[in-house]
């Protein structure tokens, strides 16, 4: 039984050979479940073959909603913000945000700094005091030997702007690391900054054993590879306006109660891990979206800022928020080592008209915008929970795509919206009150 | 200019209308722009709307490539695993360990534990010591008025496993929490979470004021809702063999060789967190596919297990390894609060799917597979790295991706291959060798 569900050379079979083989082994219907994984290709057979080859085994594609959330003033300048989002209420929420703070002067950021990071570990048992008082050679070998790398990079106004030899012996017996620093302008540069690292591997090599002090001590070169945790390629965005211009709020909460409540919950977020994870989720649900539609890397991008939230050595909030002389503030440091080229950036055609519809962004503008998305996010989520709560907005939502399942008419959604109101229906209870509906009409 | 860059009303257009504005007020060649972006609808009407429901101001699907990693051997069941991802070798990393692995008596896991977590925090200027004193009185009233929110999941083996109060007085004036724990089954739980401390939220209130000995303290209820730090809900993947079965390696890497270099390359994550950011991005890589496919929620996936990465005060490896008395041990401990019922599980029609792919998996079981794609994307990662380097097959899907743009033919592509061998190529140079090569066939 178990036998037929392994397979050696599927990579090699042709992608109807795939999903053949899938669907016959795995699914009671395997004809019907064929005919819905291609009704899910595009079309265009070019285009098609153009998104299998960002992956590998593809026998399908997975549709991602693609949204708008309009209205973003972000440093004086207008957009309309593409995000791929899966969960419900993250577009509603981005967009609620930007209309808020349009009318109270828009999002204000700066790139406070662009520096992307690689690192070279080795293991090596020779005198280490000694290579350290030969770093400025070695460190100028390593960049001759690359120089054919970063030529390039240099004429767009990037390459290798520091290297720093650091010690791990102390910690694990032998290792140490070389620690680069690279400025790699509108790509996000994995494979510029790997490929110079795994030259500096090779040299490093050199290096050593061509230095008569150092013989018989060749060193190992453990791992080249760039590092996702960019402290330094980070982003301040920043929404302020006078307290008593905040308006007012659902349960008659008044400006003055609003910036109280919204400052305390996020000054939970800034002591509670528990809280912290999902305040700081809360951002990453805007931030991923825009970085998902433009062809970015979503994983970098939570690695990065997750690390950067424990810095201090306890998670905590990403954001933060201020009320003094009665001024509202509320923003955010956040690294985001994000291209506009490279990549997927230009690659996949929605991602590309991402970029298109954000006005062809650099990276710098980009990090911004995408900042802005973040905290625009996190104001409106922070605002739901500590004015209305979420869950009515949730389950509003949740129970129109329940609806959809049973192709409920624009009545019967209105019925359901009433009936429901207060509750928490399954799924099940949705298929009932709906059968029921029905029922009741034919009789 | 940037007046006609701001809409009103924008959620309350048709969906074509929204695409209209954007394409119209955005883009220089609209009409080619809205042709591309309903070319990615799904042709069947019923099924779009379904998609579009999940998300908000939706005017097309973002595709993703959709995967499949076979021969994964968890727990002596055999897996054809569904992957969301769109960076390329992620999919024919986790296939490579999974083969590698099924040889070596695959891989093996155990959820720990299922526990997920709930917060509600209100603001009192009370008697804390007296509210301590009277919690059982308190937890019961609360339990008792959410009784109809939580009877259905009793029937279903979970509910509430655990309420404590806990004083964040002595960080923040004034405030406090209660911290619920509930078993949710298989289920995520969101909604039936929130709603539950929506109504604990509103009891505690009645509890205090209609209790004497507090009389004019009323509690202020700052938010209620779940946390996504759930490190109770955790599952281990382990692979394991003697050190002389792992065979040999790229580069005449022998056996104990390659378990030696494996090991310090995780120890070095264990202590370096700029290394230890791109060791667990590596397994998200996996993790996240996984999610995606399943339509679970990887933004919380992520905040949780980068949040435990910390939890020692440093940001670490969540991975380890072990190589003692001959013995390769390789191991994951890693929180993951999925569901396979609820939320986009069942709606999404490809999730779906992929549920079915996975023999309609409970969530403990849906948490066991996850873990072991994370880790075997985590051993091809590392294996990369510490033997070949991940630079030469990355260039090389890339380069092809970069290929297909020109709708390079077979020929062309194994020529690039050859000619861009040792080289990170830009897409100018691609460009100019595939027009080189079309030209001089022409001559």
């Amino acid at each position: 039984m178990e036998e037929k569900k392994i397979i050696s050379g599927f990579s090699k079979l042709s992608k109807t050979g795939k999903i053949k083989w899938i669907v016959e082994n795995f699914f009671k219907d395997p004809e019907s479940v064929m005919k819905e994984l291609v009704s899910y290709w595009h079309k265009d057979h070019e285009q098609q073959k153009i998104l299998d080859g960002f992956s590998e085994n593809t026998i399908s594609n997975f549709p991602m909603p693609y949204g708008i959330a309009p209205n973003f003033l972000i440093d004086g300048k207008t957009y309309a913000i593409p995000m791929v989002i899966e969960e419900s209420s993250v577009v509603a929420a981005a967009a609620a945000g930007a209309k808020f703070w349009m009318d109270r002067g828009g999002f204000k950021t700066k790139v406070i700094g662009t520096t992307k990071v690689g690192q070279v570990h080795f293991q090596w048992f020779g005198d280490f005091e000694k290579l350290k008082k030969e770093e400025i050679n070695l460190f100028n070998k390593l960049k001759n030997d690359a120089l054919d790398l970063y030529t390039n990079m240099e004429k767009r106004g990037g390459g290798i702007t520091g290297i720093e030899l650091i010690d791990l012996s102390h910690e694990i017996k032998g290792i140490y690391q070389i620690k680069v620093e690279f400025e790699t302008c509108d790509s996000m540069g994995a494979n510029f900054i790997n490929s110079i690292l795994e030259s500096f591997g090779n040299s490093l090599v050199a290096f050593i054993e061509e230095n008569d002090q150092f013989k018989n001590k060749a060193p190992e070169i453990i791992m080249c590879i760039l590092s996702n945790y960019t402290p330094d390629c980070i982003v301040r965005a920043e929404v302020s306006c006078k307290i008593k211009d905040l308006g007012t709020f659902a349960n008659d909460i008044d400006s003055e109660e609003f910036a109280s409540r919204f400052n305390t919950a996020v000054e939970i977020a800034q002591v509670d891990p528990y809280r912290a994870t999902t305040h700081n989720k809360g951002i990453f649900n805007g931030i991923d979206a825009v970085v998902l539609a433009t062809g970015n890397d979503f994983r970098a991008v939570e690695a990065c800022g997750h690390t950067y939230a424990a810095r201090s050595g306890q998670y905590r909030s990403l954001s933060s928020c201020d009320i003094k002389n009665g001024q509202f503030k509320f923003w955010m440091d956040i690294p985001l080592s994000v291209g506009t080229i490279g990549g997927l950036t230009k690659l996949h055609p929605i991602a590309k008209r991402s970029l298109e519809l954000l006005g062809h962004p650099s990276a710098s503008e980009l990090m911004s915008i995408i900042a802005a998305v973040g905290l625009s996010q996190n104001f409106s989520a922070v605002r739901s929970l500590v004015t209305t709560g979420i869950q009515k907005g949730h389950m509003k939502m949740h129970l129109i795509n329940m609806l959809y399942q049973f192709n409920a008419t624009e009545k019967e959604i209105s019925e359901a919206e009433n009936y429901f109101m207060d509750k928490t229906p399954s799924s099940s209870e949705v298929r009932n009150f709906i059968e029921k509906m029905r029922k009741d009409l034919n009789v």
